[in-house]
């Protein structure tokens, strides 16, 4: 019932797919983490081009052909990435040839394009960047200016196939400046509309339940919906595919208010929008400025505020206060509040963010202190017992957070929790 | 010559090998980053069992089972993670028992588990979370104290099937309490040994054309060499394969010793080690503390150092300043610095490590300040011009760095490069 015959025949029905394959030992030791394929994936649906399957293969002449014969029977596009350095542990080029039945010429337009690359950054020429013009013959190539090893693009039989490096700065600038284009002036492709709503503070099996019956009408819509967890969150995506784009916008959008008026209370936003973007443009539209006081969380809240750009426009900084005495010294935290109820505690962190607000003359602070873990709980004070606070100019609010024993996993949560307190104040503030 | 029969021939030769099968729509659409395949290739690989290939797939009952199909004729252990949560858009258990045979019963034990779970976390527990105790019949189940999805064993002919929840919390939970004990007890294993270096302020090509000599002499100790970039950074992976692990470790051990004297200036550490525990070690031994002042790199930093358990013995706190009256009021960066040179200059830097060493009252002081873009850049400083400096107790080094246009490279590059310089103060402190 599943062998690959009937499959592939399913599959085709199904329009235009296509498929990733990454090349490289590195991810199947684990040294590595994909962010590639995700994001190509990711690029691709956005023109309608749906991704069947991505992997990760071995830098091996053998794996490689498989997996090009595999992903070539099934699929129209097949985009591979990686295993283009100019170092020997790199084998795919001449791979590609046997797969095409062609070999390596020299590219003189790509040897130009690498040596003015070296000669403007003043750096010598070796003998493995030259190699890099060495290119297949029939293959249409794809100029990288962020790098040296070129983009290529395939076509066999019906299906295309493009090699782009693996690096990811230079596999995204070939894709957005040439390839998404090429893509989609090559292929007819079906309609695909997806939308997805960000919900914050409630779990999935309790969301679930909250929506029961409203999800029982997706199928009636034809609406797809899936529910993706992540620490403290959990996005709720809801697809449609056909033919006609406006007519799937209109059936998803219908369903994603009806959601949203269920679940108001914990979405902060949709598609891409990320918190600290939200909060920005919350804080720019009022004229607020932001500074924020962090124990627990180390910093990992600011670093999340100034990945935005343009995010000077609302925030002065921060102070990470690790030891006591930089609480006292740096917030004016009291010596009696630390004693009396110690550094994890309501009064302790509340004095923290109307001290930070005060100290970088700020109209919001925020603030967080706890036990991170894995080490100095208390029976009183377990591993992940964390305070937050936000001094808001007519006050300041603060909540409990009891979370579980993974650092990283309580930083990442306790981001998460200050910024959305912050949003929430925003909201009240500008009357929404 | 690649067809998949001669293909199973030459894999089976190898001796063990495994699979990972990542299950969910969300990676497919580009949603979410798969790092669960490339935590647990690296767990396997520490137990002398290699990653065959990785493979994400779609949520559908066709394409698990196909997967489950191709991964069983050439894998010895095939590991599945996704598909096991509350909600519909999950059919992997289903899907299972089609593949094994079988049929989903109640387990009494895990309904047990699960009541416990949810009564010691006060939660009211839901029919789709006594769903999660239906189990497929003859599968040997793996208990979840993390959460509700139980992990599952299966074996079928020569293959070993485990199915767990993809949730990396719990996934990795699961893998660390049971099964990596378990696995290794099944099965015979080759012996595998790796060794990383990692290398910081070199090019890959540069490396490689310092080095070319000795990599030449890899092939007659039968030692691989992979090249493993990331910005501003360059891993060197040895490895060896055969029967006796002392063999292989001496063959290994005496190829990195080699490129370790070749590469000696670039090199941070080895295998796993982070930069910011490398830096905290250092800190450690000689009994001093840090503290930080970051511009451009807005709380990354700190946020790398306080991921360390155990960074509050020398990490005192640090000031984010992105506001210029934050950089003279909690700084004491001079006004006149400030309008001679601008806010990314060699004085200011230089003040701000200085200023926030006496604030914070430790021994080093780190600083930042640069353009980390899009925008911001003027032709005399364009985007990405950076300055870092260390306070020493015996006074200040400073550096710029010249770096691209993408923000959260030059946020990453910086906050490496400006470790990396405490590290070789640290090492002339320490008399190394």
């Amino acid at each position: 019932m599943y062998l690959a015959e009937n499959f592939r025949r399913i599959v085709k029905l199904r329009g235009m797919q296509a498929e990733v394959i990454t090349i490289g030992d590195e991810i199947l030791i684990g040294q590595t983490v994909d962010t590639n394929s995700a994001w190509i994936a990711e690029q691709l649906n956005l023109i309608g081009v749906s991704i069947y399957q991505i992997t990760s293969i071995a830098d091996t002449r053998e794996h490689i052909l498989e997996a090009l014969e595999t992903a070539s029977k099934r699929s129209d596009l097949v985009i591979l990435t990686g295993g283009l350095g100019p170092t020997r542990d790199d084998i795919t080029k001449v791979t590609l040839c046997e797969f095409f039945d062609t070999e390596l010429e020299m590219n003189e337009e790509v040897l130009a394009k690498i040596t003015d690359y070296f000669e403007r950054r003043k750096k010598k020429m070796l003998d493995s960047n030259v190699q890099q013009a060495m290119l297949p013959r029939g293959a249409e190539v794809i100029l990288n200016v962020r790098g040296t090893a070129s983009g290529m693009w395939f076509e066999k039989d019906s299906t295309v196939f493009i090699s782009m490096p693996g690096v990811p700065y230079e596999m995204k600038g070939l894709m957005r400046d040439e390839l998404l284009n090429k893509i989609s002036q090559h292929f007819d492709r079906p309609a695909i509309y997806h939308k997805t709503i960000l919900t914050l503070g409630i779990g999935e099996s309790f969301l679930v339940e909250k929506v029961k019956d409203w999800e029982n009408s997706l199928d009636e819509a034809n609406v797809k919906i899936a529910y993706l967890p992540s620490p403290g969150r959990v996005k709720v995506r809801l697809s449609a595919y056909g033919d006609r784009i406006e007519a799937l916008e209109k059936r998803v959008e219908a369903k994603a208010e009806e959601f949203e008026k269920l679940a108001a209370e914990w979405i902060y936003g949709t598609n891409g929008d990320l918190l600290e973007e939200v909060v920005g443009d919350l804080l720019r539209e009022s004229s607020s400025t932001l500074a924020v006081a962090e124990s627990c969380t180390g910093g990992m809240v600011s670093h999340m505020i100034t990945s935005v750009a343009g995010s000077s426009d609302y925030f002065k900084g921060s102070i990470v206060t690790y030891a006591n005495e930089v609480k006292t010294g740096q917030l004016g935290v009291s010596e009696q509040s630390l004693k009396d109820h110690g550094a994890v505690s309501q009064p302790v962190v509340e004095e923290m963010a109307m001290g930070v607000k005060k100290a970088l003359k700020s109209d919001y602070g925020l603030a967080t202190s706890g036990i991170a873990g894995p080490t100095g709980g208390t029976p009183e004070k377990p591993v992940g017992t964390i305070w937050i606070a936000v001094a808001t100019p007519g006050g300041v609010v603060s909540k409990c957070l009891h979370l579980g024993n993974s650092r990283s996993r309580n930083i990442e949560v306790t981001a998460f929790q200050v910024l959305d307190l912050l949003r929430r104040e925003l909201l009240v503030a500008g009357g929404s």
